[in-house]
């Protein structure tokens, strides 16, 4: 049966409405009068809930068609992107719990969005977040009881292996040439992705200001990009850590083809084994996986690994204030991964009174690399679909275009914290020697 | 009676050494043989006591002499200065309570110092802070029932003007030319105290990219300094309050005298009392005094008065970790101030969303600041003493000294944290446009 707006039909003994919503429809929303206006309220039950699904939505600029071909326009102004949703079962998980249900529908293709889905959910991002307090019942109660399962080493292992082993050669058909799979750094934001990883990792190893010969610990090294970027172009001894026995591999591989595997060693292990003493620590993208209840800990181990003049960089997504990951990244795509508020990322730094020199927020470059990664992600979708199916895409797809949009809208941060012993003077004067030789690109910045 | 290291005498029934310290005597520390060497245990009960307190301050490498003759020299190595102590009252005294007796002790002449009193300050600061936990029960005593007094309005007026209202002719003596009583920045360490502290006001007005004919709020404005150079060379109308009469007055005057009246006022207030909306907020060395029970409602504030890609910058020193301030400091020169850690600055930020951009620590920076003030003030000395008495000549010649003690150990941190709100993506793309211009000295970075 196929209902438009502006064809009402009554909702009471409606067949198609499931008994429990009959009260709701009742006495929340009144079906419009015959011959209303497309903006007036539509007809259906289906019409009316999906119209308080994006009320509750903050209305935003979309139009959405129903399986019945019912269709619902924004009030006013420019429709991005149309919204299919495909049966009413959908419907309803998505007015239950919107976050997760989103994603879930998405993957199985019950609801598509043809238009600008970055931005759509951007749109939807500041949506939920400004409305979380006031949110519906089912939702409130839906994130009270998310599970949270505690980082030990082998649910550790487990959750970064669901995403890090899924392939090399997955990543290597939309990241850059090196795998660099975390925040890059755009001098100008007309840099390639090439150019802005390796300025990433040049901004890194200034930050921390590597001399020849220095040791570096690394925890979490992905496909070991920055841990040889700084072996081979700041000379400097480097220990690399990671629980991913995929990259590992592919890093020890590539070290040994550049004629730096004395330098470089990469060891397939926990942060948590790191044993030693180094003049740096670091750790890009790893904080994330963590998890809070571990900050104490951390702390201590970069305390006991730390030279007296030690020095170490942290580089990790952030929250503006404590948050859960967004319900449905966090069970499809990052199990376990937590970003912290930059205040609770000073609880790793703060009980050992290490002293923090230099904050940096890079969100917006987050967003630009996530715009490069979407980029050759959907030039390279048809071989990722024979590599995987449809579903994967999808998932996939929604992953990089909701992280992008969560950077845009400001529910993601990317922190740089540089950090010191409270104590040593040997910290630097000014910032301004970061900046020297910026505009360069993809030169590197060794100071060999 | 005259002992000297290597006279030793019985410490039992001494007629000198209270009845309640002789067990002390006796169970702690025995006398040394006839004939030992100087750098044997001392033997008077007073030579004992004295040695017990040095090693409870880690022996830093200093000679005291006693009031009796009695002379102690370190352990090892070059001696960087002179104690005496002018009578037993003073040892008892500073082994009760040395944080907090050292300063009354020094004011009253009681302990005089000969040689690098800066130095001598950092090794004690950093002993202290090492022997915090261990510390014998008398100072965890005395620390635990140090009163805290709420910052409410009535309060902060008699605190601030404690030490700002002191008149501003004495600060003139000592500070630069527009009376800048912050952490200066000194792009390059040759800078003289005049220029970085244009290059302070510069680097804070570039962080916060102020625009002209952009409204400013300032909290807590000293003589004015920074308003003036955000109108005079950023273009931009400030409202600045500050509730030292003193330096209202003044600063009023100068704005006339500038010929800024119109886009600069000063105003005699509470920061609590600020209305109105800003593009920017800036507070520059008042989080010091605001209390950390109030930084909830200064987020509050701060989130009521900006627009909405509003921005802004707290500059403020720090602690490592959360920590009271030197006791003799609280009491004697910055009554109610309390240092926060960066984590602690954060929960101002933090409970409205605001995003951190940027964090910079400068504290090697205010150390040299304090060494500029320090140089000037002493150069003022006399004058000084015709205004006041030597008795205060002491206490602030303690207190600069103490302070630059006390950055250079890192003890203090200086933190500049900048802030947008979490949504705006009206934030600079990198921050190399802090470091364009940043060798010149002294002719500002306005940018009209």
């Amino acid at each position: 049966m196929q209902h438009t707006v502006g064809s009402p039909r009554r909702s009471e003994g409606d067949p198609d409405t499931p008994r429990d919503l009959q009260g709701f429809a009742d006495a929340g929303l009144r079906p419009a009068a015959p011959g209303a206006t497309p903006d007036a309220a539509p007809a259906s039950i289906d019409g009316r809930l999906l119209r308080y699904l994006l009320q509750s939505l903050g209305d935003p600029p979309v139009r959405v068609s129903l399986w019945n071909g019912e269709t619902l326009a924004p009030g006013s102004g420019e429709s991005i992107a149309l919204v299919r949703i495909a049966n009413r079962a959908s419907l309803l998980k998505l007015l239950a719990d919107p976050e997760f249900q989103f994603g879930e529908c998405f993957c199985d293709g019950s609801v598509e969005v043809e238009g600008d889905l970055v931005r759509l959910l951007e749109i939807l991002i500041r949506a939920l977040s400004d409305t979380a307090s006031s949110a519906p019942t089912p939702r409130r109660v839906i994130e009270r009881f998310r599970r949270r399962r505690a980082n030990t080493p082998t649910v550790s292992r487990g959750n970064i292996r669901h995403h890090y082993d899924l392939g090399n050669e997955f990543y290597k058909l939309w990241l850059d040439r090196q795998l660099s799979y975390t925040c890059a750094y755009f001098p100008a934001p007309d840099f390639t992705l090439e150019q802005a990883q390796i300025a990433k990792m040049d901004h890194v190893c200034r930050k921390l200001r590597l001399r020849p010969e220095e040791t570096v610990v690394e925890a979490g090294c992905g496909w070991g990009a920055l841990a040889l970027h700084m072996a081979t172009r700041f000379g400097v001894r480097v220990k690399a850590f990671n629980i991913s026995r995929e990259q590992i591999a592919y890093a020890t591989e590539r070290a040994r083809a550049l004629g730096v595997g004395e330098r470089v060693e990469f060891i397939e292990d926990d942060y948590r084994n790191i044993r030693g003493r180094f003049d740096t620590f670091v750790s890009v993208g790893m904080l994330e996986h963590v998890g809070h209840e571990n900050y104490h800990e951390l702390g201590s181990l970069i305390d006991r690994v730390l030279e007296r003049d030690g020095r170490g960089l942290i580089h990790s997504i952030g929250h503006l204030r404590p948050d859960r990951l967004n319900a449905w990244i966090e069970k499809r795509i990052f199990p376990g991964a937590y970003p912290p508020s930059l205040r609770e990322m000073l609880e790793v730094l703060e009980p050992c009174s290490f002293s923090v020199l230099d904050v940096e927020n890079l969100r917006l470059h987050y967003a630009l690399t996530l715009e490069h990664w979407l980029r050759r992600f959907d030039d390279a979708r048809e071989r990722v679909k024979e590599m995987y199916d449809e579903r994967f895409v999808r998932a996939w797809r929604l992953y990089l275009c909701g992280a992008q949009a969560a950077f845009r809208a400001g529910e993601m941060q990317l922190f740089q914290v540089l950090f010191a012993r409270g104590r040593s003077n040997q910290v630097p004067w000014t910032r301004a020697h970061l900046y020297d030789r910026q505009a360069e690109r993809g030169n590197g910045g060794g100071n060999l």
